[in-house]
């Protein structure tokens, strides 16, 4: 690959680290889903799939150059971490969703200087460069509008739902109630700060969830309708973290009346539902795509404060010839969370 | 039909004017499809279709005699409304979706001594009898989490979509964009209070909504991940007021980024949507059912009041032997908003 020319306000970094998100195997698979609903939806994932495409958003990098005009407040060598865009005075860009900017999982990227983050001194460059796939657990828990009354449940435990658990965590809430099939992944919820696991081969994750969602002052509970079903029981949030067709369906069928159901889990696919369950329960469905830059730096700092931790989610470091094996391999929750793409390595 | 006997804690009334809703259209056509999913999702609306029901749950009554063990505090003679439940000792039942409690479409109900509220003196009884469906829209407003900032747009203005506007004037939000094929039911929006209406046959609703909801002073706007699409606009707080299949899946492809759909409209039927449109638009969808006990009472004061119009939404009247021609001319949006079922009249 040429390497990128940084234009005016941007910086020539290399990548010394940069995971493998869920995303990335989605995109994978449904290339053309997903440029056909970001058309429609006016997302600008818009790329031409007969041109190549470097994927990897989840970075740490290197200064290395600077643009035309940059103003040079972060000098080369500096490690950095940013969003996963460009801002350029004719719109956004993508980086690792576009044809024209490379993301991680090549030597070479081109970033916004203004989005630039400094690395805190002390924090390993394989763990600032968790920072973006934990500030979708930050983000999707803000947007949640988390309340000290609630109860989550996690359902999914891959990349996407051990961050929300660690952004839950962070919070302060409890208990945390998280779902998967996977053993290891069970283990790691527990790590990242999950009180009650559960194996729906096994048992209900909703019943498990009710068994802690009780009332301690039935009094406390808020006025609703008198004709929504089932106990007065605290408020569940419910963090859909698996994103495949059905999914949504599932957890609206099984949900408590008045749960938020926070849709994390990016599903490409059409879907269906039945409104009557969303109706006759007052469900609540919040879609999120992403974070705020405010929250982007924010994960940063409390990874760099060991606030959350990522260590325990780092199964396995490749070269960029690893880069498929990996994806073949991240298919097996028992083996793998995050895998590290370092491209200057062997 | 026998005279229901009231039981403990309830009374006897004769129903003075019912209105009939929307719900009833649909519980009629989509009978089996309201108890399936009633049952499937917990919803005290389970009947034996086998049997006989008496619908109408929006009504004026007059109270004839009390059950054993009542408190009495309202005599005899005594206009009341209630919401169409009864509180029993085994749980909730319904009034109007019932075999065993009859509706307001006949002469008598039994009620719940515990939630009637007195009319105030100086109402008229047919404009109590709107206190139900009224109710709806202010709970559906309550539920959108509205702020000063956000520009509502209410798709359809049958009863429902009007019941939101007059919910949304109450609340001084302004502007009010409202959208309906039927030229009577968007001056009837305007009478509720809507600033801007559409007609969508000739021009989309969201372009209208877009050109009153750009911000005053852009730096108001809130931060938002950086790839949601389009301008930074004011939120909006759609209503869905239809209530038929792919109503949904339309408003989430149209939506501005950032938008709250309040799901009003009953749609029986099983539905399809694109999760896509949700996550690149971080959308959120609220569904509702009915009122709290607390926004009924609330209601009926505010139409006392005058502080919501609802003279201009009774367009007929009709004895019990007028209701199967009354569900047909509901069909015609251009003759009626809400007709009156006064069984006591010839």
């Amino acid at each position: 690959m040429p390497e990128p020319t940084p234009g005016p306000g941007e910086v020539l970094v290399k990548t010394l680290a940069c995971g493998i998100c869920g995303s990335d195997l989605h995109a994978l698979k449904h290339a053309e889903r997903l440029v056909d609903s970001a058309r429609r939806s006016g997302a600008p994932f818009v790329m031409d799939l007969s041109r190549d495409i470097v994927m990897g958003h989840e970075f740490c990098a290197e200064i290395v150059d600077h643009g035309p005009g940059a103003m040079k407040s972060l000098k080369a060598g500096t490690r950095v971490c940013s969003l996963p865009v460009l801002l350029r005075p004719s719109g956004i860009e993508t980086v690792g969703y576009s044809n024209d900017n490379p993301g991680g999982y090549a030597q070479y990227m081109r970033l916004t200087e203004a989005l630039l983050l400094e690395v805190p001194n002390g924090l390993s460059t394989e763990h600032a460069a968790l920072t973006e796939p934990m500030a979708v657990g930050v983000h999707a828990v803000a947007m949640s509008r988390l309340d000290r009354n609630d109860v989550p449940l996690v359902i999914g435990c891959g990349p996407v739902g051990l961050a929300v658990i660690a952004a839950l965590k962070l919070q302060g809430v409890a208990p945390i109630v998280a779902a998967d099939f996977s053993a290891r992944r069970r283990e790691l919820a527990v790590t990242m700060g999950a009180d009650v696991v559960v194996d729906p081969s096994e048992r209900s994750p909703y019943e498990s969830w009710k068994e802690v969602a009780t009332w301690p002052d039935p009094s406390q509970a808020p006025a609703l309708p008198p004709w929504l079903p089932g106990p007065p029981l605290r408020p569940a949030v419910i963090f859909e973290c698996v994103g495949v067709p059905g999914v949504i369906e599932k957890i609206m069928a099984a949900s408590p009346a008045a749960a938020r159901i926070v849709v994390v889990g990016v599903c490409m696919e059409r879907d269906s539902f039945e409104p009557a369950f969303g109706i006759n329960k007052e469900l609540n469905l919040q879609f999120v795509l992403g974070y705020t830059p405010q929250e982007f730096g924010a994960t940063l700092f409390h990874i760099a404060e060991g606030k959350i931790p990522v260590a325990p989610l780092i199964t396995g470091h490749v070269g960029v010839d690893g880069v498929a094996k990996a994806f073949e391999d991240l298919a097996s929750p028992e083996r793998h969370a995050k895998i590290l793409v370092e491209p200057w390595s062997a």
